[in-house]
């Protein structure tokens, strides 16, 4: 049922492009183009939750207020976030740039940038990427692969997806990144196309129901960065208008494919980490138990070290915003039973934490409630990364 | 006015002792005691806010009901804590065998644990140790130290504290561990005595407000421990009674200095990290705001490499819970201004981070409330530490 290996300009209706425009030092690729061909314009969007706002994320959201867009323009080596208003303005000069090239307004284009934070863009270089980028769109996997590469970062490789539905319809996209949660100053980015033939309402339902279960699920160091931004492109191209239900079911599949991307490819990643909540008075509190131990660098060193070390589990569920009784608290490791009703019980070193993969399970014994949080360990790399990178 | 070279048994009226007792595998100390000879027994307490609390906390809360205390005994080599009904035992066995050694009532014995959590007391060598703990116990400097010693786990050096007012009343004590968040299984443990002659409102209001400005403020890893636990004991053997306020800014001083020598031995630690934050709305949400900066691993990896990355302060920033506008956001980073109104001033470089302390002021222009938070940063030496301790 599935094709991955194509990208954001997989679905019908949509071309793609990635250059590399010289705003990065080094020369590598860091301009994307994404345009939607339509005969749809129809767009949703979820931005990030930090109240430091970049100047592109300030202006997409302005312009996504029409429910429409034709054309997403992305760019890295640069967050244009705490640049005042002349950095708003140069994502306004962007996107009249590109609405110039491709005979469209402003208004139908979206801006997207990741990089360090504080610092204006190059702009003579981003306006003639705009020109190189329009006059290499094009569609199917080779532009896909470019638009993905041109918004990299500290992200190792590109991370695409894509998914054609048995009744004909196709979604597919990029990301880039190392999670919701800003590792470094590079920031998540993802556009998601597809051409089903979706009304404005139902992509966006959709898409916040596939983020709410994939992107807002995963957390690499709890840092909500001040660019984060997915963008879902409609082109109703294929003619197949899909039951709400199945469509929001695709979405989530391709986000939860690039999600798992950017888990394998955070900074300093060794360890691929699930962290599974049960028995939680609520659903949302068992994600924010989840996630107070994704976030613990006690918890996070141990997986690290492949120790079983599961106390640092209880004492982070502990002081998650939860309540239940200790004296129940169950915790399970790769499938050993290594705390159960808030006790030890046989040899913590029977849990084999050695390999890849770490599943997490915790279940609280306090009601109907269960979540996942996706996380990785904190290694040595994650301090070089962090500790060399920029300025 | 101040002699901080002598701790927990400076104070008239306090005797302590700290032996290795065999709980340790390295044959290195390993209990403490401290026994207040009066003539009052006044006694206050603050304890972790994890929900899964460790068996001597659960006690020493219980005994510590009827406002009394006549001595305090401690372990490191183990927390006792996921130890169901049979760990509680232990700590009840243990304050009882101090009780029959010292001639008074178990309700008169607290009992503080620190280690790695789920692992059961030893406990032949912990009530043999007892019996060697009361024949060591002296007044004085030496065996101030040996207490100080005998609670160490991660700790690289004893952290000790005394104060004598020139009114003729003296507050001493020691801590251990690396804050009030769990950095490895150690947990914060401090003891704390006086011999000023104050009621048990009086020590315990100045106890709760000398805590909340400073080991409330200090936030190494943001892993509140399953242990922590801090005691005053009063014997009033001074015979002096301070004003409520004079005795409050000692007691405050002193847990202001052994938090200082807690920061400078926190696990990995190369940067003391003062975050202080102004023009909150209140002063709660100025803590909350410090806390975010102080516990965001990018920040933290950014003091590490002494790099004034400011840009990764507003985005944490930006993720506190506090209300502001953006575009009103100052940094200063040891006395250089970074960004101003939200935007970055001048070149960033010109902040020298290089020394070992680092001031961030952050002045969210929203109003009056203001607060510090202590910190340190994320190094090579706390992910070896952490990933290499124990099971």
């Amino acid at each position: 049922m599935t094709d991955r290996s194509t990208g954001v300009a997989a679905a019908k209706g949509f071309r793609a492009a990635g250059v590399a425009a010289g705003i990065k030092a080094n020369g590598k690729p860091d301009m994307a183009l994404v345009v939607n061909d339509g005969p749809s314009a129809v767009a949703a969007g979820v931005f990030t939750s930090n109240k430091v706002k970049a100047a592109p994320v300030l202006w997409s959201q302005q312009v996504l207020t029409t429910g429409k867009l034709t054309a997403v323009v992305l760019n890295s080596g640069g967050a244009n976030a705490c640049t005042g208003p002349g950095g708003f303005q140069d994502s306004h000069a962007t996107a009249e740039k590109v609405a110039e090239v491709l005979g469209i307004g402003a208004i139908e284009v979206a801006v997207c940038s990741t990089g360090l934070i504080g610092e204006r863009l190059p702009m003579p270089a981003v306006l003639a990427g705009v020109e190189t980028l329009a006059k290499a769109l094009a569609p199917g996997a080779d532009s896909s692969l470019d638009a993905a590469s041109g918004v990299m970062t500290t992200d190792s490789r590109p991370k695409q997806s894509a998914l054609t539905h048995p009744s004909g319809f196709t979604v597919g996209g990029f990301a880039k990144g190392a999670g919701m949660c800003a590792p470094n100053m590079a920031t998540m980015l993802s556009v998601v196309t597809t051409d089903a033939a979706v009304d404005q309402p139902t992509a966006d339902a959709a898409l916040r129901a596939a983020v709410g279960q994939t992107f807002n699920r995963l957390d690499v160091d709890g840092g909500t960065s001040t660019n984060d931004t997915l963008l879902l492109l409609v082109s109703g191209a294929s003619e197949v208008t899909p039951d709400p239900e199945v469509f929001t079911a695709a979405l989530t599949e391709v986000c939860a494919d690039l999600v798992a991307q950017l888990q394998a490819d955070a900074e300093g990643v060794t360890k691929h980490v699930t962290i599974s909540v049960s028995g939680a008075r609520t659903d949302a509190e068992a994600v924010a138990t989840a996630r107070e131990v994704a976030r613990d660098n006690l918890c996070k060193t141990a997986f690290f070290a492949g120790d079983p070390n599961w106390g640092r589990i209880a004492m982070a569920v502990g002081n998650a915003p939860t309540e239940f009784d200790p004296s129940g608290l169950d915790i399970t490791l790769n499938g050993t039973v290594v705390c159960q009703g808030g006790v030890g019980v046989g040899d913590r070193m029977a849990a084999d934490l050695s390999g890849l993969d770490i599943l997490v399970e915790v279940d609280l014994h306090a009601g109907g409630g269960r979540g996942t949080v996706l996380t990785t360990d904190l290694s040595h790399a994650y301090v070089e990364e962090n500790s060399a990178y920029s300025s």
